[in-house]
């Protein structure tokens, strides 16, 4: 695992996680966070451009982040995030959808004299094999 | 309102919103998608580099989405979103911290027969005046 900004190998890929979707819990986050009718209302739902109920963006995004930490985050040394580029959001997620990540080491570079920062392509795939969510990231790990 | 692609008015600014962050939200939406120790766990914190709870950067992401539905995209014609550029997490957010957010409308072009796409530049800005979070969204708008 990665504890140290040098331990992390660029190019290297990872593929985890099985998170399924449900509809309870697409409302639960949407009726916090995005109260949009598309990911509240069935019916609104069903007369939108979606034509059913679909996941917030940031839902996927956080189920996603959720996938990250349990397989990899929360055993590397990584030190939080100071953002990320070309968040896209590329196909819906629907209630039974089950999630995977993929992530790929693109580039490293030292931040400063304690910490360098990593860069990874991150996919969200659907069981179904097509990826509904990418974003490239930046975190901090500390150096050796 | 900006109802079509045709109303919507590059350069305006929108300022609003006002929500308070909890001690309790932070660690519920951490342990549901962001399970580092740093945001779960307060004896972690205080050892941690943030030296005290703070919340998860898609925590802050939800709640200005939350702010931005309420005050501005659910009275609009805004049709969904296809991702965005530059997320930048600045400083922590903490227990206690009320948020807002702040709106420039940065350009707009057409997207296909049907819609638009505007982009936006919004600020996360804690009761402190600090800015804690930034990102450059896309929304997409129907053409009149």
């Amino acid at each position: 695992m990665d504890e140290y900004y040098e331990d992390v190998t660029v190019g290297e890929t990872r593929s985890f996680g099985s998170y399924e979707v449900t509809r309870e819990e697409i409302v639960d986050f949407a009726e916090k966070y995005d109260p949009q009718p598309f990911h509240t209302d069935p019916d609104a739902a069903r007369n939108s451009m979606f034509g059913s109920l679909v996941a917030s963006g940031w839902h996927t995004a956080s189920i996603s982040m959720r996938l990250l930490v349990d397989n990899y985050l929360n055993e590397s040394g990584a030190m939080g995030s100071p953002g990320l580029e070309s968040l896209r959001w590329l196909r819906p997620v629907r209630p039974g959808d089950v999630l995977s990540i993929e992530v790929r080491t693109t580039d490293k570079e030292p931040w400063d004299g304690d910490r360098g920062v990593v860069e990874s392509h991150l996919e969200t795939v659907r069981d179904d094999g097509e990826t509904v969510m990418t974003w490239d990231s930046l975190v901090l790990f500390p150096r050796a």
